[in-house]
């Protein structure tokens, strides 16, 4: 497809979408509306998957309260994530498609109409076991993007988690294999997955994709990416 | 299919399964799982409509600010309607399917399923347009169902709004004719409708279905309306 | 979608297809062709509603000597609408999609397909409870239509009933509210809409949407319609 | 399948279920549901296919006026059968499924829930270039049925046209190459299918199953072929 | 849809992908991908239906072995077939849709597709009882195509088995009557069709369509055939 | 699930079906029909997960000399596993469902007819960027299964690859931890998998489910892991 488009994947974490109080964030979103037409009308084509965020835990805490099992617990948060994306493409108006993919094999039958209309695909979550990160990589390389960008509210990819150490510190550039060693010091629960999810990590490695982590709540960043500029944390294969 | 096995239909309002903050009543949703439990083993087969409540409000309220328009709103409201249904028929365990209809031709085609698997079906919201009172009179209509329930907030239909007029006066016995007198005097907005609306009450009288409509707070109720009384308002046709 | 191209809805009346003995009527669809590919070549887009029509009268007549419920013979209508639909999309050859939808869900996820393919999307019916009116009010909101024109067998909106008063006076424009008042008098059995029923009001008229009734057995008056005469009866929200 | 419960496949012609002036033959089918019912009740499965009739012919002219391709007929004609099976489906109560499948995949899909529900499969056409004799074969062929009956209009298979020649001969026993031999001398068009199509032919003839035809204007013949007789003719491989 | 684009179909059978020991032949298939885009890139539309070749016959006979019907066994086939078109649908890149059909109706949904994007449509079988030749003609006459091109592993049609008898003669023209009297000499086995099966030639024959069949090995051969010559054998209605 | 029939997860390596030579293992697949039959009798129900096997490999293969991407690998090899599930379970006969899901929402989909027609599923791979052992842990998770047993071509976990290292160890007992560090140190490629992939791993260790790895060319020894018995390799959470 990338002979067709030159394409990028852009996750939008779902802590970007809504703040912490469940509160929609809409002056955010108005700018990813602007960017994300600017972009379009210069010939980019981009596909955006969005998290489930604070209403996927929510849907998640009630199954864990009635012992759900974690199966059933991530697939209501990739529904979640879903209902997000269907939401967000319609307030992107006529640049999306106002159609969710529910698996794989109906991501990829989508393609071709998004071409052809030159609309950008909004996925949410497709299956347990993995985070919405995964759909990303896996989009990434079915459409031979030239890069995966995600939005999510810190600067970048730091060495210490910056929520919990004040003197973490923003990395500007580092491997994939850098990232694995950083990120296994942190657990990993249903529905609260961390940057990236282990089924990502082997996707974007083996297809050799980079990725760019950056700040979402300033969705002018993104246009930075767009041009060539690193305003977070680039990571290379 | 109601030869097969004697039916009723329960519509249980968004406002039940979740308080004004957004909680989950999992004591009283405890009690709904005891009751219905009881109530498929006596080998009376039940069909469950579950309606959007505040995340459906929460979901239309961002789509407003975009200016979406009705029919999407009210769409995004059916599918929380409907995410709201999987949710809980996994918290109801093997006595439901977990397969929730995103179409009346999906709904029809789950039938055979359920009884030969003894099995509820729970919905949701199925198209713009109409709420999920009007799924729920559809379903009764379709299974010949022997009533509707209908599981609210308050003890049944006032001859006012209760919520507004302290002197409401609860009514124990009405016609479906009598009821649209009452519903007349309310506006609709998308994602918050009346009680019944106009689909349900015309499909409810050409097919002479009765209704309860009892306070869906004590789960118990349900039993004494499956008994043959009438624990809040019998509406006839 | 009514930024990319200016769009109306046109239902066609069963009764418009077919005479009274079920006879198609080959000149009048002749006569539509032409209208609706000149209306297409301009650059507007149109989306089709077609009726049951006697076809759908016959299957519900014998469903009915069954005594099927009230759901399953609309729900046939419905699926005679639909055949209805495909067989006037073959007719229209390459100005429609020949591609009928079975549900609110699988109409929204053909829009994008017509809109990049400049295609016609023709439909029948969606589900039990509403008539094809509805759903052509549906598709006139989600698609932010223009205006929704409604070709039956007689001039417009009458006071009376023609057929049954010959004193009757067409009305040259009411509003839904004055229209609602006209309805009121009639009965409705499943298969025998009015000419409006209350789904479709209550979504024209919280959505403002104008509508025309014309005479649809003088296609021509369709294209005035498009060039903002009124050649019937023009309702206002 | 077969080791289940003992199948047969029952094909009901068009023009049994419609007499030449489109009347539904309601008396005839009142005996059907009887015969049918007594069957599934002793233990013995039966799937059924419907033909298009009279009103596949209806919408087939229609298309021709509009020289539609003969595929596009064709499938016109087998939705309409597909209409007719939903409407017998309808008819047959408790003891049919109400679900006709659209291809051959959702067909072998539906066999499980036939069989653990024990209800009758009703099928309309599949596609273009087969008649409904075909698709009965086929359900014959993965059900590993007994025997395939075939109520018809007439006693059985004549050695000519019985509509044309007076002194046609019934024949009680032939095989399929006579068969073949016989139906050589007669045309085919799109709608109008023989007796048995060449797919038909091929199928019964590869899988040696042997075929009843009998009049199904009386339906308790069948009930005797259920018994081991012969009412009209036989088919052997 | 003819009025769009010219459209034809190519047949490719499954010996012409693979080779006997079952390996894929790379550099005809690269000269394919040079054709066709060359063919696409003229404004020229093709369809492509690609048989199940030695990958099918391995299923088939893994199934004999265990009984399997004759149904399944086709159907497996037909699976293969489809796995095939998926797998060639890649290899052709951006000039063919990604969605192989599972039905009839879903290969008729994908056509408006396939148009708007200009991607050719790649098919494998749809059912029992027909052999990939009839999916082409079928494809043929819904398109209302110029002509059929079948890519065999043989110069085109002999008077014998060329196989068999070293002596058969190729015809350079004949016409489908002529061909079915050549075809009837050869017995057929499931998963192993002879070059056109009946319903295939009953298609070809009913709506005039001619047939070109060639050596599939010499990809240039179809450029040829595009061009108006005859390199192999011609069949006229 | 689990309250209702005792369940495992059977996962069977394509090694295991096919031979290195591609020849399909017809005598242990007899042993296994045997083996799951009885199973099955006793009231146990087993799902069953099949993996691509050499043919997955020869389609990766020539996607490779395409350069397609990895996704498109990953994806064309879980259709072949899905072709593997088809093909076995209708060798299976009537105690499997001839239905074998194409995404998680389709499998979850199948569970109730499974259940209540006591028949076994048979999956084989959902998407790219996991193998078929991930499938089998989210059935393992889904349906609360008592443990996975794992069928593979050696007797059970080794210290090393049994295959280049002759020294290699049989490890009787083994955790999920001391089980990642193993695998560590053994490369990924498409189509290729390792024993357990990250996804199945993380699955697994969060669901504390069991597994069994075992000689699946001995069938017999399934027999011995539903009796308690530990024939190969016991990992433990």
């Amino acid at each position: 497809m990338g002979a067709i488009l030159k394409t990028f994947i852009l996750k939008i974490g779902g802590h970007v979408l809504f703040d912490e109080d469940g509160n929609f964030r809409v002056n955010i979103i108005k700018d990813y509306i602007k960017v994300l037409t600017e972009i379009v009308a210069s010939g980019i084509m981009v596909h955006i998957v969005v998290g489930g965020g604070i209403n996927a835990r929510r849907y998640i805490d009630i199954l864990k309260k009635f012992n759900a099992s974690n199966a059933v617990m991530d697939y209501v948060g990739a529904l979640v994530a879903r209902l997000n994306a269907l939401t967000f493409s319609y307030i992107l108006g006529d640049i999306a498609l106002h159609i969710v993919p529910n698996s794989f094999d109906e991501l990829i039958r989508l393609l071709p109409l998004a071409y052809s209309s030159k609309r950008i695909i909004v996925c949410g979550g497709l299956q347990p076991g993995q985070s919405t990160i995964a759909v990303a990589a896996l989009l990434a390389e079915i459409t031979k993007a030239s890069f995966l960008a995600y939005a999510t509210t810190v600067e970048g990819v730091y060495d210490k988690d910056p929520k919990v150490h004040p003197d973490a510190r923003l990395l500007k550039e580092i491997t994939y294999t850098e990232l694995e060693e950083i990120l296994k010091k942190q657990p990993q629960t249903p529905g609260k997955y961390k940057l990236f999810d282990k089924v990502s990590l082997s996707i974007l490695k083996r297809s050799k994709i980079v990725s760019y982590v950056f700040n979402g709540l300033k969705p002018n960043l993104l246009m930075q990416i767009v041009k060539g500029e690193n305003p977070g944390t680039i990571i290379r294969p």
